[in-house]
């Protein structure tokens, strides 16, 4: 059955790249890029890249075949597949939702109702809801529990940036949720709570596709041979929409300190490591990290490595949220529950975990996919409706089961054990519960 | 007790880094460098790196300690430790033969009385025979069975080149066998059976300690991230006497086989890998490696990735070396025969394995390495004496024990810690073989 | 009036990409990377780019108009262009021969009939000949005189290389001949006498657009700086054409000789200079060049630069190609003969001239081209027909004027704008004189 | 005669370095890095570097013989120097004074105090005062007048960073000032007025030694290839006393600017052109710049080329300090006055000028210095005593003829033609004239 993706800046670099390769993967043979097309992960009941249908949210109106053609100009795609995928982008176009307008409960309802109608629509077994948008600037995250956030919210403050609008929103309907950026999204210990009391999944944070991938596939190297780093410098030149948003100071901000935390857990309080952004516009879709690693050997010798990396963000970022969309979809369609430590192998900021070295991820995740092998779909028991939620938010639990993965009664559910969120669609139907 | 490290090659840059380090040690905490130091190898039986007793052969009869200053005007080891270390160095250069005079049987048994009249002086429970001297250049390897071997040595022919007799005159004595370099060493058919038939093990070859120790850790990231690598180029330059010896074509011929099987096997047949080495005298004992990787991501979107090592070869060895004398013999003493997969770790064509994954390689160490954590140290069944064998060598397994770890008596080893290759000292004095 | 560019090599990449410019230059308002479109060289008397006419040889029967196609998609042309051209290289791929069949003097007469044709059917006033074929094998060079070398072509010897021919065939018809690449065109002694007697100019050789480019520069910095280099270490990998053919060792010889004199000449005989070419196919049509310059500055205190430079050769050569036709052909107008040394800035290996310094060589161009601003073309005295030269040859001296700069009467030429070599056109009409 | 040479942070990693290297330099033939030991500066009449005498100014009281030890540990001074240089290392420490204590005019004073002490006790010809001092944090130069700058000191006020107050007590005695920092020095338009006022010369500032020295030499390769930088990004990891200062993000900020103007001006102002400079301790008194170029070539295809240099500032900086004694103490003594824009080549913020392209300033150095060949030293027109100076300054005007190059009477200037500002020593001596 059909399972959406939810992207929430659907139209930027990476999103016409996921919305125009899912197009182009039935008749390209090619999965380069995508960890969940290597053998360890066949066989593990991850829904079928070709069962994937993509929604969202964007601010911006270029359509996605125009982006695409940027794209191509850039070297991201292909220049003769343009044509093959126009009449993809076009559909998706016609799923993408102007970006959630307003804060506070309002903006989380008016989220919430673009995704009952997108997985109505589209008869959708789940939505996983991932955030590939902008990166916010830092704010200090809300730090009270979710009752608080809830009287927040219901006083008709605005606690959350719009990041953890969309993780509230999708968390709360029982939905995954995938923060590919370092804004804030669902690490906030409320939000965490949220997904505990709904019993959903979520992930994140900052796709690790560049610099911090290889650092922490080289953390290991140094590690294993006993080799002490002593610092560890960087600087990234990008162009691109990304790059023009992290010119702002205060949004590389949070993207640097995703970078440093990365650093500090892989290697040490006492490794000197300073880096930096800059937006070089005429980079385009590429990107250059460049880093000076110093290290000592034996008897205190110092020795230095040096790297530069020239890759296009999009292209590596594209199948990971792949990826992440059939992981999450099959580990909240298992009953898994809270933050998956086991994909910190995508993450620079692994939610849920410190583990850094990419060696040590991959084990893990290849460890716990196989475990995924046998497991059959669960529906999971009911979350009970929380109080203090929005009438609207309480109606769509009793009713629409939007969310919440309920067995409505014996017989709901499609069928025995399919348990994907998302309401059945006839049920719903049935229901007479739609937008309009 | 007092295990030999018997370098082949023991007044090079390596050799002389290995004899100060060992020196140091003791006064000095840091063990950076040293693979063996890692927490996941305390107490898996390794013997001490304070019972090293390190004596060796070679060519050059510069002295120990003028090497070693040589190193510190280099920027190897630190200037300041030249004075502590000088003693320590003078005592080393005393048990420094000369190398092999002449090659077949005759160089054998010379190299097999250097190693009995070492192991007898200095009371040594074994020896391990660790080889690294100058690489030499590439030949056919002998095909031969052990027995064709032997024939051609008896008849006075001359088909091993110089590492090679080493490896003989040691597997043959039952003792361990290490390359760290290039040359043939072990990896003849017939010297893999020698092992086999004396009971006692090899590893090798060629130490990975740069560009190809890179290689393989990045192989692995670029694996588990689906990323295709479609070529990876490099470029050596180096300075010392290796870089000297190196600038030979046919010598650099076989670092280059080396390097060129460790690509093929770790990225595929189809990778196009040109490595070049040049000797560029003013680098001193240092190195450069450049190395420009291309892989493709998804979409076929080509990318680059650009590696500078700058690293002092020395300074990288020398701890692999304390090392492998640590790991084989403890292997030897628990009775592990023929070659030392496990150890692929440490080289660039890791003998009696395929795996060139730096981070499978160590999980595969580790895990041998815990294995040990409990055995006791065994006499192997002493092996019997082979056919087609040199008088002189007859004489020697059956009479002196040297080598193939006889048992004595009938309830010797085993238990009351003898059990070390190499005969117990006060036999072989009780039984007047010695040198003179 | 129009000046003809023949081009041996015409369908290479720089050959497509000189062809693809030249049509677009007019509508394209940008000269990027054409010297002689710098203020320096404005009022000069150069021929305008648009009233160059290509034509040329090549051994590759495919359209310019597919090759083209290859350079957009290896982004060395934009993918937009290729219809607005698609025309120009139409046209001009009926304008391109067959390369040379057989050698000798038969080779060198179908080369000239091609010419005089090319000549005859544009109404050009000169054809400058230009080498951008494949390099050629390194050989010895013809050392004999030029009455020599005739005496053993007329003997129906071959002992001149394809490249050799060209640049016999242009310089007895009295043409420019300009060697871009390292083969070896005019670099011959009988060859520069053949220059002087037909009053001719030639230059080359080997374009410098990259590697050694920068080299040429920064030697100049840090002699300004008594800085002294002692080692430059570099490493090229390429792919497209060019690199195929370069992967052939006995055809890199060609360039690395032609590298390695540059470096001598620029630094001096005593620094380490390895040099490789590798072809690395996932490059396309573009270079990568590593290179490492080690250096010691007060008290000897060693220092290090390293370069990486990422270019796509066609790109960079293309404008000089055109550049070098507008500079030989005002070169020959004005009676300028034999080797053009001013043009030393064009190449890695400076016929004329041992000064390798970029900025040397840059204000030695300006301050030539300069000189030329009042100067009038001039019709070049005739040179008498050599005696010795195949009967072909001296008809076509006698009768078509092509290449000798025949005074065909007491006043012509000068001031009238006939003086450019190359017969005027309706004067040949009148002649009858065809292919035949 | 001897020159002085004081140094405004004598004790710094630069200050150590010239002193052991003029030590060294009779004895050690290598000039290596020093410009002015090319042929092109033979017999120009510059003061001989053994003529040369140090002292200067310091706020640390690290002796010099304890730094360079600390440089030779660093690689920077050979070890085995360190004894063949202590007792000039000791010498000079006496002739170190504590830097300036108070600002203003009482600071003024105390300058020239140690200034005439230290050219009185040591019979020197001039002084040339040179800043090496830390960057100072940029500050909002003095825009006034010279009297308006007067009238402030004169009312007690401190208008003026310590560097300037350096510049302010040499220019205002006559002496040449140099500054190799970026701080503010004589970069003050009321400074300017009091060189010509004075009769003397000033030079700077901000020694271009490293990344703006590959930059300006590389921006002539561009500019005469006609190819366009689009972008030319930086990244600085130094360690190092100057590191350490740098880390203050208000003295890197003028260093940054420095370097900004310098690119702008050489590249134009469209370039984007990010630097960063970062502390890494590890680094010692190494740097590491890196930077990136893309550049457009023929029909707008963006090119990249990358440089990594690895320098050692303090050995690339300390032979240019000579250089620089050497040269503005001759261009005072032929009468040269206000700022000395020939020097550009030195700087990566010419005083004076706004050529930065290495080569052109190259030849602009060359071509004055040649003209200095025949020019006797002349004994400058004595500028009248200014009004509104301190009684102080006036009175040693006066008296003591320090910095005014006043010729007393009419055979003054020991012997004709002599010139050497600085008081000539016997009068000094004659009249009496000392610190108290
Ligand atoms: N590409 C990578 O390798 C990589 C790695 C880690 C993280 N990321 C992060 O992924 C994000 C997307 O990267 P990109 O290159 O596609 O950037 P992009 O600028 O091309 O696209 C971002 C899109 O988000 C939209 N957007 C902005 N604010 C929004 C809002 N409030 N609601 C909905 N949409 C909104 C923009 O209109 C734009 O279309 C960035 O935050 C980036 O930092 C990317
Ligand atoms: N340093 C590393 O990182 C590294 C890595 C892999 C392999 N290796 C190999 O290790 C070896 C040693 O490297 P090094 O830097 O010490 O080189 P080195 O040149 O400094 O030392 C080699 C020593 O071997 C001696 N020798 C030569 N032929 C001999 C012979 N027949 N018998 C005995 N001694 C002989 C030489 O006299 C010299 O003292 C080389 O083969 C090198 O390729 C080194
Ligand atoms: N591109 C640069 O920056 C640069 C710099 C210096 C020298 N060069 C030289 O310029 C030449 C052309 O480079 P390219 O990149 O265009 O190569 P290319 O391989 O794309 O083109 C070479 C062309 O020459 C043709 N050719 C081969 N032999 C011939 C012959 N005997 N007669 C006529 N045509 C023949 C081939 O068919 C091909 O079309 C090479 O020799 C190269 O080494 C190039
Ligand atoms: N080394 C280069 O290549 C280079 C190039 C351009 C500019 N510079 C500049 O040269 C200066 C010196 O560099 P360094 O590497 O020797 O630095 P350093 O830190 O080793 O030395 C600076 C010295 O100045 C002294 N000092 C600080 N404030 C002072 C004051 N008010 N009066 C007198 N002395 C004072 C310090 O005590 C120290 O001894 C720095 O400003 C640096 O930015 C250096
Ligand atoms: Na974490
Ligand atoms: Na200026």
């Amino acid at each position: 059955m059909a399972v959406g993706l939810w992207l929430v800046g659907a139209r930027g670099s990476i999103g016409t790249t996921v919305t125009a390769g899912l197009a182009l993967l039935p008749t390209n043979a090619s999965t380069t890029g995508m960890v969940t097309a290597l053998p360890e992960f066949a066989d593990v009941g991850l829904p079928d890249p070709g069962d994937l249908v993509v929604g969202g949210h964007d601010v911006s109106e270029v359509p996605l075949a125009e982006r695409a053609a940027g794209l191509a100009r850039a070297g991201v795609l292909p220049a003769n597949v343009l044509s093959l995928v126009r009449a993809d982008l076009e559909a998706a176009d016609t799923r993408v939702q102007p970006g959630v307008r307003g804060g506070g409960r309002p903006g989380i309802e008016q989220i919430q109702r673009d995704l009952r109608s997108f997985s109505y629509q589209h008869h959708l077994e789940t939505v996983v809801v991932l955030n590939i948008a902008s990166t916010e600037p830092l704010s200090a995250p809300f730090g009270g529990t979710l009752a608080e956030l809830d009287s927040a919210l219901d006083a008709g403050e605005d606690p959350l940036p719009a990041s953890a609008l969309y993780a509230y929103a999708a968390l709360d309907a029982g939905l995954p949720f995938v923060d590919f950026t370092p804004s804030t999204g669902a690490a906030v210990p409320a939000l965490h709570q949220l997904a505990l009391d709904r019993g959903t999944v979520y992930a994140g944070r900052d796709g690790k596709t560049g610099e911090t991938l290889v650092k922490t596939a080289l953390a290991s190297m140094f590690g294993s041979r006993n080799l002490t780093v002593t610092s560890w410098a960087g600087l990234n030149l990008l162009g691109g929409g990304d790059g023009r948003v992290l010119a702002d100071p205060d949004r590389a901000a949070a993207k640097l300190a995703s970078k440093a935390r990365s650093v500090r857990e892989t290697l040490g309080e006492d490794v000197v490591a300073p880096v930096h952004i800059d937006y070089v516009e005429d980079m385009g879709e590429w990107k250059t990290a460049w880093n000076q690693v110093r290290f000592t050997g034996f008897l205190g010798t110092p020795m230095t490595m040096q790297i530069t990396w020239q890759g296009c963000d999009s292209t590596l970022a594209a199948p990971l949220v792949i990826d992440l969309a059939r992981l999450t979809a099959r580990a909240r369609s298992v009953g898994r529950v809270g933050a998956l430590d086991e994909l910190g192998f995508f993450f620079k900021d692994p939610l849920g975990s410190d583990e850094h070295r990419l060696d040590r991820q991959f084990r893990r995740l290849v460890a716990w996919a196989q475990g995924l092998r046998d497991l059959a779909p669960v529906v999971a028991v009911p979350s009970t409706v929380r109080p203090g939620r929005s009438k609207v938010a309480r109606r769509m639990d009793a009713v629409a089961g939007l969310g919440a993965p309920v067995r409505v009664d014996g017989v709901a559910g499609r069928g025995e054990g399919t348990g994907w969120v998302g309401a059945p669609v006839t049920s719903l139907d049935a229901r007479g519960i739609g937008e309009a």
